[in-house]
């Protein structure tokens, strides 16, 4: 592989300029997920009904078409084509190629939450209203995802040319998110939904090529330290699968709020995903996988 | 007065429409203060050092100068100042000038830690590098503040001038801020130091003016629910003054941080507020005011 081990830049705890006792604290704590929640999680696809919808489905369709095409990389289309992993194509998936992959992707999904968050808070300053708890989800959103990006170079750093279009990406994704944001929230929610639904696919990939023992180096390496102070149910002895299960069920999570933040109204509707309410008549949203709703809440059966 | 007491766009526990089991938690847990911890704080300045230090001290006279003379405040330079009141003068301070002038200020105090947070988690994402903790303590602050703007709306709401004025305020002081933090972030926190000096300066005068009895109407008002949630310490029949003693103290702790941030190198150090560590031999910073350091922490005096 062409990527170093990298310990250099991590915190604390193995740095040898560092004690333990420095281990900095999660910043938002990861709601418990149990293993046979985050086995459960599966490909759905919310279908798009009115215009913006459709447009940010496709959006979303063209966006990854593209980057596919470009980097080499095909969505299997059915078991033989997972079982056959494209062997001798451009498109055969090696442990690298899943790296810069993953790596790439997480460090552009790691922008939604924190535009949306900042725009928000920023709406709240200047019209003198209240937020209704959404900054708290979409921030603990970006922090999440920032946490799949350090954990995933804790197995390999990418070199210079991946680096270079990892800055430009953001460059240009993020000045276009924010400026979206600003005009349609809404249909922006929608988008990240339907980004959310191809990274449950593609780590769904991952992990039944995992499965089928074709990546050997990978499931060589240890879960990094970074991961086991994070997620629950992860220690010293967990497996390359166990991490991408956990990591699979947070872009769940993120597709689930997404879509459902879609659905409501911007600027008057809290966020139901802030507060657990015990409702004995109808289930609501969670912060959890308790009652998970792969394509989102509609608003009709949300208690607001 | 010309505000009106705002009851709608509370959140949850005081709007009919919810019940009291909506009430969100505060998003960033406030750090207990005690009483005594609140009233020992008072104004400090900073000796600037370097010529960044000394155009950021300028920069923030400046503006303050002519903030004050276009709003009608003088800072009192003595007892008699603050006794008398600048009474029948364009520089009296009645409650009406007061809450519009902390709610304009407030709305103005949660643009920096937000934007640096903002720059820092995009910084973290494009060039693969952790980000030592700073973002956590930059978003608290962020949240605070816009926490000091809720409480004081809850007093009463600014009309359609005072309201512009917010929203203008904010385009441009955002978009300059943003760029300069883009620019030079070590001279950013040194300015946000200097301001929470300001803030510092003005909440104690609030605090003298409302000890003096010359603000009944003020008093006469309750500590609204929002911040009883939110702040220790506060209950039913805490005064005004208990409500802004706080506010100062967080004011202080902002100055505190800043300043100190200041002294850091921005890309490497690590956030020192992020985790209170044990040391026996020399006393380090703390989340609350345990070990408050009023004009910043100097690097060579940090553990890092
Ligand atoms: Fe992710
Ligand atoms: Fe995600
Ligand atoms: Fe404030
Ligand atoms: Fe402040």
């Amino acid at each position: 592989m062409h990527y170093q081990s990298d310990i250099t830049g991590y915190t604390s705890a193995v740095d040898p300029k560092y004690d333990a006792k420095f281990y900095t604290q999660p910043q938002f704590d990861h709601p418990p997920f149990t293993q046979e929640q985050c086995e459960a999680i599966h490909p759905e696809h919310r279908t798009p009904v009115t215009f913006g919808d459709k447009l940010a489905d496709a959006g979303i369709r063209f966006v990854r078409g593209s980057f596919d095409f470009v980097t080499g990389y095909k969505k299997p289309k059915c078991a033989q084509d997972v079982e056959d992993g494209f062997k001798g194509t451009r498109y055969e998936m090696t442990p690298l190629k899943w790296l810069t992959r993953v790596i790439f992707l997480e460090s552009i999904a790691g922008v939604p939450g924190m535009v949306a968050a900042f725009i928000r808070h920023l709406h709240s300053l200047r019209l003198l209203r209240r937020d209704h708890a959404w900054i708290e989800t979409l921030l603990d959103e970006a922090y999440n995802e920032r946490m799949h990006l350090l954990t995933f170079m804790k197995l390999g750093k990418p070199g210079w040319f991946t680096s270079m279009i990892i800055y430009v990406g953001q460059g240009v994704f993020c000045n276009a998110f924010f400026l979206m944001y600003l005009m349609a929230p809404k249909y922006c929610h929608r988008f990240v939904g339907y980004l959310e639904e191809e990274a449950v696919s593609t780590y769904t990939h991952l992990i039944e090529h995992l499965e089928m023992g074709k990546l050997p180096e990978l499931e060589a390496m240890q879960v990094p330290d970074i991961a086991i102070n994070y997620w629950s149910g992860l220690d010293k002895n967990s497996s390359m699968r166990d991490l991408v299960l956990r990591v699979r069920a947070d872009e769940a999570k993120h597709r689930e709020v997404n879509h459902t933040l879609a659905n409501l109204e911007q600027k008057s509707d809290r966020n139901p995903f802030a507060l657990e309410i015990d409702e004995i008549k109808k289930p609501q949203p969670s912060k959890g996988l308790k009652t998970h709703k792969g394509t989102g809440w509609d608003r009709k059966d949300l208690i607001l």
